[in-house]
Parts: structure tokens; C-alpha cells; sequence
């Protein structure tokens, strides 16, 4: 039996390469069998690998007298086995968190918080942990009837950054069995916080009728929830590199795509990029896909899609230019946009048609704006001339036009109107260099 | 009711792109619901699609009357619908195949090459099946818990080749209530040949369960399929990108890895390379991609496994060289490994080193055959020789030794005995220039 289990939990180290030779571990520790499994699985390898171990319980004030109970026994079983212990209480209902969600949530969001907290205070490197095999299976099922893509039916990792699983390869029931022969006690554990309803159905009548129906079932779904957290880790892997090579977070949040190099790789990358960008779903990636081959305009829950001419832009915000009037000489600075617009008594410049040229004092005031509907110039659609040269339409509205007297004068790149020479300096450019600018191509 | 199907039905025919007008469809007819079903749903859409149509059923004589009686219903039905209707008696006990299996596994592949029979005698272009939603998640259960990779996991496929589905998105029970509220009669499937203990419960306890556990589980596990369908299908191709820049069949069932281009992929990628190849399981992946890694040599499953100086090498055979003796001038071939010797009263050569020589009638007869354990050259070991020009140790098997008198004289490539020369040209090279050849690198 005690063979048996230490295979496993050898096969789990190794497999997952989860402890090295002078290892200092933090071990989650709240009583439970599991818990306990972990306790005493570490403290029987602490002299093999020379570990430095610490246990950590925290009490989430819940359940009045039994929580107390349990941080007791916790302690007691700590000092016995001589393992350095420390205890919080933390009164989960009033701990102030950003999460929204269950209490449930919220108390997961404390615990591995404090473990992170506790793991640094005592300059620890790692973080064990008790999950089982059957926590795995159970949450591969949870997520599966849930619907959460490849990513939530990987199970729980067995290695995720300083945390480890040991117990990951052993079942609940194994362990228990290995505690009562082995007469070492435990509490049940008060902790438990899961959603009651739907994890004891899965716990108590679920997995029970897979085994029903096959026995091995749930080793079964253990090993393909491993193969499918490899599969997810190269997707992520892949969908990283094509995110490097095609997108630009041009402005806070709006992202900007080359849609041409996308369209080159693989339906589902593509997919996934999108999921990993923006967490849209199956059916909402669909729609963005459509829009990236075919061009066009939409609105997508509180995104602005938009796709033309090679470019798709995505942001959760219509970007434009303010409205502002241009009285005399200064610098005017529009810095969300990184667009910096200076009137200045200028030299005469070459530069002509791009971003500088030299106007007469008879121009002023000007306004600058963002293109309208129905602007025109030369008696023809303003709209055209951005086709003509072909502008992506997301970046129509940064660029700025010149306007005076209700007439559109410089629209730079574009358009600009004959017989306005004179001694003033215009110039449209960059206020930081590094940052990325509507005009940059 | 009706809206509510057809919309459903549409949107699958349009997501998978099912149907195009003026389509020749054959019909996977049983008489039961879901084909019934299937008929009813093609039938509505023959005159939009402009589609032809025909129904095909095979009477797979395992139940009697009950077999007659399914056929002739299915006869009467299509014939009432004006669908032309062809059907095959086939004594599925008696029927020869190549499979070893169950008898569900012979029903199917026997259906299965029908189809594609009558497919073809008709001149049709698709072959439409009656699989369900709910079929497609009740085998994303089967194989999760037998245990099938990614591949098990993506459900039934809509489309496959010339195979189509037009009922995966809707739900045995819906297409049960449609037919009852239609007034549209059906057959219990005689022909459901699946194994029953397994798959009943999964139909009749399982989904049920899950569904109790949490509404709409069944759709969010067909979704999941769905996405790791197109996964499966990403992974595939990455696989096959791989497969044909660093692999290579070298001889009948023999393999040729590059393992410096392997290396470099993903670990999971890797693992998928060789479960592609040669199916092997997670675990044993593991134990090929160690001996990738380090070098070395093991025998998995009935499979020689060697990796040294890049080339990792699989086979199924044990290749060597048979021990051959040259009397006089002639032309020897191995077909198997692609290598001809040729000995011939010859004109002087200058390519002294590489596979070509001159020796002495004195020399004769010779020896050719595979190196073998012990043996030396230059009073040093001939291993050491392949190690220090870095040939691979599979290589070393298949590269030809030349014996006279109990002493090696020629090994090409790698040692000559100095004052063999005479008149007698000896030539190593191959009998299929566009083959593979051991000497090729």
C-alpha cells in the first residue's frame, strides 16, 4: 500500500519535475485528509531532497467553533511531526476583494493570495498543494458540463509557476484508505467551499457511474485532461508567436491587426487568437473572422470592429479628434492619439504635401477636426480620396483636417487646397517617438 | 416546432458548409427516427437546392422478420415520398472483412464501404447520415472514457470526406417529438448493433445526469467537441508539416527522424509526431523522446528504437547485411536495402577511398556482411572507426564489410588496407537511383 502510494507520488515528481535537492516548500495545510496526505508524503522525503519545510493553514472564519477546531488540530500535528506552522484568520465574508463572484471565488482568490504572500515573507520557492487525481477529474467534468473551451478541460496543473501537486497521480479514496490504515488522524475539512450542489453531484453520483460503466474511467479522463494541457500549452505557445508577429496594441486597448498575415494560418489559431485577445467566444470569433476575410464594420458586445484594407482594428472605444480652433501660433497636443499639431512663424519648408506646410496668416483661425459625413473638397467626397489612397477606415477618423471658414484646406497625406501659401509653419507630428502613430504604416 | 428544426438544421448546413445546389445526395436510410428524420429534412429541401436525391438501405439480416419488416417499411415510406429507394441484404455473421473486432465494428465498416459503393454506382456526390447532437456527445463520452486522445474527443464529425450530417445540431428527443406531432411513422432501429451496455448507459443514466447536474450540459459538451475538432485539425496539419520535413521512410515500414529538427518543436507536437507514426501512447512518447534527447537505444513494443549523431531510427526489422561470399566478378544485389556490389574485371579507378576500389585477384574470394561485435581494423576497434566519422549506429548494420582470410580489407567510407590494389574493380552503390540509400545523408 505504502509502495504503491510512494510510486505514484515518485512518478508525479519526476514526471512534473516538481522538487529539486534543497527545495524549500510551503505546504498548504488545512487539516483535510488530502492536506494531511501532503503533510506527511513531504515530511518522509524532507531528509532525500534536504527540503526545508513550513506548513500554512488558514482559518476562513466560516464556521464559528469547527474552523477553530481544525486551525487546532492543525497546529497540533504540525508541532508533533516538527514542521513549523503558521495560522491566519481571515474573516472571509468581510475581505475586501476586486473579484465579483461567489464566496467560493472570493475565497480562492484569498487563499492562494496568502500562500503567495506567506511563500515570499519566509523567502520560500515553492508552494505544495493537495489536489488529487479526482479533484482533477472533477474539475475537468465541472468545466466540461460548463463549457470553457480547451484551457478549462486540462484539469488542474500539476505544475503551475512556484505550486506544486504531489498527490496529483493518487485518488481521494486511496489516500483516505492509506490515513485510517496508517491511523494518522484528520478533520473534515471546513474549508471545503466549493459550490455544494453541482461538485457533490459530480463527486458522489457522477464519477461513481463512469466507474460504473468502465471501470478506469476517471484515469482515463486524467490522462486525456494531461494530453489535452499539453495540446492547450502548444496552442498558447503557437497563438503567443502569431500575436508578436500580427498585432500591435496601437492606443489603450485598441488592438491593431494585420489581417493578411492571419488570414494565413489556421482556422483555429485564428480562433484562438481572438479567444486570447478579447475572451470572445466559438460563436463570436466567427463573426470577427468573417468581417477580417470579408471586410467591413461591426459592433460586438462593447467592441468596435472594423476591417479594410489589409488592417483590423478592434477597440472598446470610438477614437476621434476633438474639435479645436487654432487662433494663433502654439503647440496644440492631442496625447491619447499621440498627435502633437504646431502653428508656428516658420520657415518655408520643402515637405509640401506630408504633414508640413507653410499657410498664410489669412487662414487663421482654423479649426481641426476628424473627417465628417458628407465632407467634401474639390467638390467630391472626402471619403473617396481616403479609398483612393487607400486609408483603413478606422484610421480616417484620426487624421486631421484642416478646416477654415467652413472649407477644408489640409488633410495631410491626402488633400491640400492651392493658393494658401504663406508664412506660417503647420505641422502635423509625434509627440513620443517610441509610441505608435496613425500615420505609421 | 418546425421553425425551430429547420433553423437549426440551416445553420448547421451553413456552418459546415453541407450542401450546394444541384447536390446528389444519398441517404443512409434504417427506417429509424433519426434516418426517417434525415429523409424528411433533405425531401423539404430538394426543390431550394435543386438536389437530387436517392435512399439506400442495408438489411444486415441479424433479426430476422424484424430485418423484413424494417426494409419493407423503409421501401413504402420512400416510395410514398417519391425518393428513390435501393437496398442490399448483407449476412453481416457471414460477411468477410479485414478486421478483427466486434461484431459493431465489422457492421460498420461494412456499412460504411456501401455507402461508398453505392455512392459511386449512382455517379452521387455525398452521402448524408442521420447522426445527432445527441450521438456526437454520447461518442465524445464513449472515447473520454476509454481513453482516446484529442482525437476521441472532437465527437462525430459533420463533414467528413464525402460524409454529411445535417441533424448534428439537433437532439435525439426533439427529432422524436417533431416526428410524433407530424404524425410521421419510424421503426425502432433493428440495425443498432452499438455495444449495448456501455452506450445504454451513457444514453440512459449518463446524459440524463449530467443534464439534471446542469441544464444544457449536453450542448456545452458538443460545443467543447466542436472546438476540439478544429484543435485536432490545427495539430494535424502542424503534424504533417513536420512529418515531411523531418521524416523519412527509409525502408518498407522503416523510419528516418531528424532529431535536431525534432527537438526543436513543441513537447507536445513531438509526442503527437510519434503517436501519428506509429501510435504509440503517452507513456511510451515519453520514453521515445528520452532516447531523442540523450541517445541510446530500447526496444518499444515490437519496434528497434536508435538515436545517435542526429538520426533517430525506427523499425520493425532488425536490418543486416546477410553474410555473402564473392567467388568471382559478378553483380550482387540487396534489394531490401536498396545496395548493389558489383565485382568486375575493371579499369583502373582513381576513387580509392569512397566506394569504388581496385584489388588484387589474390583477394578473392571475399566476404561481405555486416560489421559484427569484435570487429578490428589496425589492431583498434571498428566501432571506434564508425564513432570517430560519426556514422550512426544504425547505419553501421546496413554498411558493408569486406572480408578476405579473416581480415577486414574494405569497409567503404571508413578503412581500406593499404597494398590491395590490382586489377579487379569491387563497387558499392545502389540498385534504385531514386531510393533510399544507407550512404545518403
Amino acid at each position: 500500500m505504502k509502495d504503491i502510494i510512494f510510486q505514484k507520488i515518485f512518478k508525479a515528481l519526476k514526471d512534473f519535475n516538481m522538487i529539486k535537492k534543497g527545495d524549500s516548500i510551503l505546504i498548504a495545510f488545512s487539516g483535510g485528509p488530502d492536506s494531511v496526505m501532503l503533510l506527511y508524503v513531504l515530511k518522509s522525503l524532507q531528509k532525500k531532497f534536504n527540503l526545508k519545510l513550513a506548513a500554512y493553514h488558514l482559518n476562513h472564519m466560516l464556521r464559528g467553533e469547527e474552523a477553530k477546531r481544525d486551525e487546532e488540530f492543525s497546529r497540533k500535528l504540525a508541532e508533533e511531526w516538527n514542521i513549523p506552522f503558521y495560522s491566519e484568520k481571515i474573516d472571509i465574508k468581510k475581505y475586501k476583494t476586486e473579484k465579483v463572484g461567489s464566496l467560493e471565488e472570493k475565497a480562492r482568490e484569498i487563499r492562494y493570495k496568502r500562500y503567495h504572500y506567506w511563500k515570499e515573507r519566509l523567502k520560500f520557492r515553492k508552494v505544495a498543494l493537495g489536489h488529487t487525481k479526482t479533484d482533477s477529474v472533477e474539475t475537468f467534468i465541472y468545466n466540461l458540463i460548463r463549457g470553457s473551451g480547451l484551457k478549462g478541460l486540462s484539469g488542474i496543473p500539476p505544475v503551475r509557476d512556484f505550486y506544486i501537486r504531489p498527490l496529483i497521480y493518487l485518488e481521494r479514496e486511496e489516500i483516505q484508505e492509506f490515513l485510517k490504515i496508517k491511523n494518522i488522524p484528520y478533520v473534515i475539512d471546513s474549508t471545503n467551499l466549493e459550490p455544494e450542489f453541482t461538485r457533490n453531484k459530480i463527486r458522489l453520483q457522477l464519477l461513481p457511474l463512469l466507474e460504473e460503466i468502465r471501470k478506469g474511467a476517471t484515469q482515463k479522463i486524467f490522462q486525456s485532461s494531461l494530453i489535452l494541457k499539453e495540446a492547450e500549452d502548444f496552442i498558447q505557445c503557437e497563438v503567443k508567436k502569431l500575436l508578436k508577429k500580427a498585432t500591435k496594441e496601437v492606443f489603450k486597448g485598441d488592438w491593431l491587426l494585420d489581417t493578411s498575415l492571419i488570414r494565413s494560418y489556421h482556422l483555429f489559431i485564428k480562433k484562438s487568437l481572438f479567444h486570447y485577445l478579447f475572451g470572445f467566444n466559438f460563436e463570436e470569433t466567427s463573426t470577427v473572422l468573417n468581417i477580417l476575410e470579408k471586410g467591413g464594420r461591426i459592433r460586438l458586445r462593447d467592441f468596435y470592429i472594423s476591417s479594410s484594407f489589409g488592417e483590423l482594428y478592434i477597440s472598446k472605444k470610438e477614437r476621434k479628434l476633438p474639435d479645436t480652433v487654432l487662433q494663433k501660433p502654439g503647440i496644440f497636443e492631442f496625447d491619447e492619439l499621440n498627435l502633437k499639431i504646431i502653428l508656428e512663424r516658420g520657415e518655408k519648408t520643402t515637405h509640401r504635401m506630408l504633414y508640413r506646410i507653410n499657410i498664410s496668416w489669412d487662414y487663421l483661425p482654423l479649426i481641426v477636426r476628424s473627417r465628417r459625413e458628407g465632407d467634401r473638397v474639390h467638390g467630391k467626397k472626402l471619403k473617396d480620396y481616403f479609398i483612393r489612397k487607400k486609408i483603413p477606415e478606422w484610421r480616417r477618423a484620426l487624421i486631421p483636417v484642416f478646416e477654415h471658414a467652413g472649407e477644408i484646406i489640409w488633410v495631410p497625406g491626402i488633400y491640400l487646397k492651392r493658393g494658401i501659401e504663406g508664412k506660417l509653419k503647420l505641422e502635423v507630428c509625434k509627440i513620443h517617438g517610441e509610441k505608435f502613430w496613425v500615420f505609421d504604416k
